[in-house]
Formats: C-alpha cells, sequence, structure tokens
C-alpha cells in the first residue's frame, strides 16, 4: 500500500482536491454529498464499503468513479492477500454500483485483467497498475487544461454550469475546472461565473468549494442570471463539462446547459465544452438519439430537505439536457480542440489522426 | 366599513384569493412571506400597521400594493373619524412605502382627492370610493383574462415564471393568471408548468398555491428545465407578468424571463406578457434604457435561510432581465392584445385608439 499512500502524499502536497485516497492503511473519501458544510472523510476496510459510497453518491463524477475501479480492486487484493477469486468478486460488485458508469466499467477490467498468479506479488502488480491508471487520470486532467487554457485570454470571466472538476475526477480540476485552473495557474487574472444548478446545486455547493480551494476569484448566480450577466457583457467565455457527447458534436449534460447555450449564441459569446475524446458516443448518431433521464422530482419540491412548494405539487426533473451542435464553439479533449464541422473532426479523433490547433 | 365587509364577502364567495379586506370591523392581510407553508392572517386598526406589512413584503404585487392605498386612506378615514389632516398624513405615510410603486401613488392621490368636508360623511365617501377602485381592479382582471384567453386553446400547456397572479392583484388572477384562469374557467383543458422562480421562489411558493387554490392542473420545473421541456414539446405557449414595458415593446420582468423567451423563440413557442396598459412606460423608450435593481445576494448564497455555498461566496441578484421586443408574439392588456410592431401599436393604445382585435 505504500506506494499508493505516497502517491496521495505528494498529490496532496501538490494542493489536489483528492475524491480518493490510501492513508495510514485504509481507503479514505470525502463525502461530497456534505459538500461544502461538512468535510467528512470516511476510512474504508472493505470493498462493500466503497461499493455503498458509491451507490449513494457520496463518490460522484465520471473520473473519480473510475478511479474507485482501481482502488477497490487493489484494496480486495490487498485484504485477501491477492486471492484471485475474492479479486474478480470485488470487481463484480463494483461494476454493478453504477451499471451506466463506463470509466468504471473499464477500470475494473483493466485491473482485473493486469495479474497473474496469487498472492502477495499479485497484491503488488495490482498496486502498481492503480498508480499507473491515477496518474494516467491526472495526465489527461492536465492534458485537457493545457488544450482549453489556450482559449483563455487574461482578463476572462468565464461561465460553468454544475460541477466539472477536481472532485469528479483525479483531484487535478476535473474537466472543464481543469481548463479554468490551468489559466488561473498560468498567471491569467480570471474570474469565475459559477451557475448553482438547480435542483441538486452542485454548482452553489461543489464547484464554490473547489474555487474557493483553489483561490481563483469566483461569483455565484441562480441558473436564471446567465441571460442578463451575457446581456451585459459580464461573461466572455463558457465551459461546461459534458455527460456524453454524440457523434456529431451533440452535448449531453446537466440540465440548463442548453439554455445557457441559446444566452451564449444570442450574444456572440464562445460556447465550450470540456471533456474526454472516450466520451464521444460514436454509436450516438446526434442528441435526438439520446434518452433522458427523468429523475425523482422530490429535488425539484424542495431544496436540501426544505419544501419549497404547497405539498402534494408535482414536478418534474429531466437530468440533463442536449445542446445541438451548433451552438458549440469547440469541444475541447485531452487530444486537442475540436471545432466544427464536427461529425468530420470527431471522426478524426477516433482514427487518431492529429487534429491538434 | 359594512360596504367594504360585504363586498369582501361576496368577493370570496366568488373563491377570489385576496391579498387584503375588511372583516369584523379590522384589516386583514394574509402574509404572503409565510405562504404556502403557513397561512397567516394580520389583523390591522392602524395604518401604520399596514406600512409596515407593505415594507416588509407581506403583501405585494402591483394590483395589491395599490388597493393598499384604497384600503389605508379608508382606515384613516374611519379610524380619525373623518379628520382630512389625518387622512392625507395616513397617504404621505402609505406612499413613502414604496416610492417605486406608481399604483400605490396614483391610487392615494385618488382617495385623497376623492373626498370633501370631513366628520362621518368623509368617511361615507372614502368608503364609496375605496369599492369602486377595489372594483374598477377586478374588472381589469377580468377583462384581460377574456383577451387573453382567446390566445389560449384547448388543451394547451402554458408556462409562467414568478409570480403575476391573485394574490398580488385584486384577487381573480392578477395578470398572468387572469388569463390562465379565464381559460380554464371557459372550460379549456389546460396545464400550466410554473417555473420555481429563484432565487425568491414565487412561482414554486406562490403561483403553484394560487394554481391549487383555483383546480388548475399543474407541474413545477427549475428555471434552467424550460429549454428541455420545449424541445420535447411539452409547452405550448409562456405567458409571464411584466414589471415594466417600455415604448417599443421590450419588457422588464423578474430574472429567467428572457431566457424562457429565448427558448420559446428557439421552438416557435408564443410568448406573451400579460400586463396593464398603465404599466407602459412611454417615457422609456427602450429596454436598454431600463436600469436593472441589483439586490441583496444573500437571497442567492441561501433558500429558505438555508445556506447552499460556502461561506462567503460572493453572489450577484439581478432583480429582473429585459426580454426584447423581437422576442415577444404578444402584449396583452385589458385593452386588448397588442403585436408588432410594437412601437407604432402600443402609441395607439396610448392614443386610445380602438386596436381590439
Amino acid at each position: 500500500m505504500q506506494r499508493l499512500e505516497s502517491l496521495a502524499k505528494r498529490l496532496k502536497e501538490k494542493e489536489l482536491a483528492l475524491p480518493i485516497w490510501f492513508e495510514e492503511g485504509k481507503l479514505k473519501i470525502i463525502d461530497q454529498t456534505k459538500l461544502p458544510f461538512d468535510e467528512i472523510i470516511y476510512s474504508f476496510s472493505e470493498v462493500k464499503q466503497l461499493a455503498d459510497a458509491i451507490r449513494s453518491m457520496m463518490i460522484r463524477g465520471s473520473g473519480a468513479i473510475g478511479l474507485c475501479g482501481a482502488y477497490g480492486v487493489y484494496l480486495a487484493a490487498y485484504q485477501s492477500k491477492g486471492d484471485p477469486e475474492n479479486i474478480k468478486q470485488a470487481g463484480e460488485l463494483l461494476k454493478r454500483t453504477r451499471p451506466t458508469a463506463v470509466n468504471l466499467m473499464k477500470t475494473v477490467d483493466e485491473m482485473v485483467a493486469s495479474f497473474k498468479g496469487s498472492g502477495e506479488d499479485v497484491v503488488a502488480q495490482l498496486e502498481e497498475k492503480a498508480v499507473e491508471i491515477i496518474e494516467r487520470q491526472l495526465q489527461f486532467e492536465y492534458q485537457l487544461g493545457e488544450n482549453g487554457a489556450e482559449l483563455i485570454e487574461d482578463g476572462d470571466t468565464i461561465m460553468t454550469h454544475c460541477h466539472s472538476g477536481a472532485l469528479g475526477g483525479a483531484g487535478y480540476g476535473g474537466r472543464a475546472l481543469s481548463v479554468i485552473r490551468t489559466a488561473h495557474e498560468q498567471g491569467k487574472k480570471i474570474h469565475v461565473f459559477t451557475c448553482e444548478t438547480r435542483p441538486y446545486l452542485q454548482g452553489s455547493r461543489i464547484t464554490a468549494y473547489e474555487l474557493k480551494k483553489f483561490g481563483i476569484p469566483h461569483t455565484l448566480i441562480t441558473d436564471n442570471m446567465s441571460g442578463f450577466c451575457m446581456s451585459k457583457r459580464m461573461i466572455d467565455k463558457v465551459v461546461v463539462g459534458s455527460d456524453r457527447v454524440s457523434a456529431n458534436g451533440d452535448l449531453a449534460n446537466k440540465v440548463g446547459t442548453y439554455m445557457h447555450a441559446l444566452a451564449a449564441k444570442e450574444h456572440g459569446i464562445p460556447f465550450f465544452t470540456a471533456t474526454s475524446s472516450h466520451t464521444i458516443d460514436f454509436h450516438t448518431p446526434s442528441g435526438k438519439a439520446i434518452e433522458v433521464e427523468m429523475r425523482d422530482s422530490s429535488e425539484v419540491t424542495q431544496i436540501k430537505g426544505v419544501p419549497i412548494a404547497p405539498e402534494g405539487t408535482k414536478a418534474l426533473y429531466p437530468s440533463f439536457d442536449i445542446t445541438p451542435n451548433r451552438l458549440i464553439t469547440g469541444i475541447i479533449t485531452e487530444k486537442g480542440v475540436i471545432q466544427a464541422p464536427f461529425e468530420t473532426n470527431l471522426r478524426k479523433v477516433r482514427e487518431k489522426v492529429d487534429i491538434l490547433q
């Protein structure tokens, strides 16, 4: 466990906001459902505890959930002293926690496929693999940040929606916040507008928490204020994350994204999504083919458990919306920034043709 | 006081939601800041108490605030047994509570200018005037509702933002809700989407309360969901109120209105504002000339007193935004529905030319 523990220590010294790490022989996670009001850290010895934490959204975000596959499978190896059957079972348990989390599936499969034999040697093999996966994810965030930061000018005010940040990734900045953080670290004097992101308030809770932690100047607005702020030229760029990008560049992201994109288009404000090239779904031809999940509407009729509507009020909660490609200025990936025509240029990324600009 | 008391009784029998009324010798108001969770009714004997209630937003909405001028001046006459000096002082006190509330100024001036002499005869004169003002405001709401309901078809789903309803008027439906209520009473099977309206939640609290009270089927959404709902053809029309309409038809209304209008335009969904012809401000050439008041941002960083962001988070709270006339399908007034070209057609209303359609 020593290599993973010293990796975590080194990353924390670099002021990374780790969603998951090893410390003093325990697996640790920070409970994202309680942020920013309480910084509760849980210590786990069992994979089952981690699986519960994933299910209850204490740890969330595609990058962070992916890392759970690496940490969890390693923990199983460590606890079972390298018993292959135990390791495989742990992998299956983890995969069942969030059946739609592609990153989690891939990471678990990569871990389970990487070891040979049994016993302490397997523990060492899996620790090495876990370190490799974590460092690869971090490298992705740094590279995404570098690519995106080229679009940000000194003095820019950047608006973001929801949380696409460090705690949803490997601790540097996840996706949208990697771009913002890199621009900030390059010495550009930027300011961030974070939209609160009703109903679950990821923007006011977690994005604002990270911006404060990283010392990046920011202002909170409600989601319905972006149009006003853009009309007053208070916003220069929009950078959001992405749940999914379809083959033609249509973007599925947290509900509200589409309305920000419409307002940005109206005011000629560049609108970017920061994503991984692996999030581009070539099996989905366009946004029309994406089914929008309807979630429990009680999150709309109450805020943090406090009712905001008469008892019995019916509500809707579409978890994301679709922003059509014509509203998108560029798709920032670790392989470069992709611009229109998206269908052609996204295909080039798939074909690994270098389209860096 | 008997005529005002029996008017109130009659109106309540007609299922009106009165914001202010006389009952058992007392002036009553329902505290709108506590709705829909608590229906608290205050009883006042003094104009000073009413002035405090206006200042603290317990009673709000341009129509309702206007009525306070009639009720308040009458109360002063009743309490002072028709002392002219006392009546005038009460009028001044009321006018100072909300210096920008044009309706309140007008109503107080109309009341104070309407009496002659002193003593019990003045009390009777002012009671008659107050009844006239209340009935005139109600007549306005019925007429506005009739005009607007012609635009609503059987089966329509109508989206509204903020609260532009009965408790902000004389009890029938204020502005936007007069249109919706009349269509409903005409037997059209309508459904209403009410946007919660962050930060102050007028939509989830008060609009949803009235829709429930009037038995109009409705669904609550967060403000950032209208674009998604429109893209799924879940909304047929948008009807909102108005803080101010400028001479060219640009609309100042609760923040968020502009973004709904952009989304409606994108999807070819008719967008209407319901207003009074007196709200059209011919001294303001366009929306660009309207200064948007920035309010206390603590309403953004907390919801009903519960913090939703890290301590010390800076926030913005523009109280309204400007929807340019090209996004507006029609301006519904008590004099008829005004369509583009707005500058010309609004001027015709001013010139009292009949443009009913």
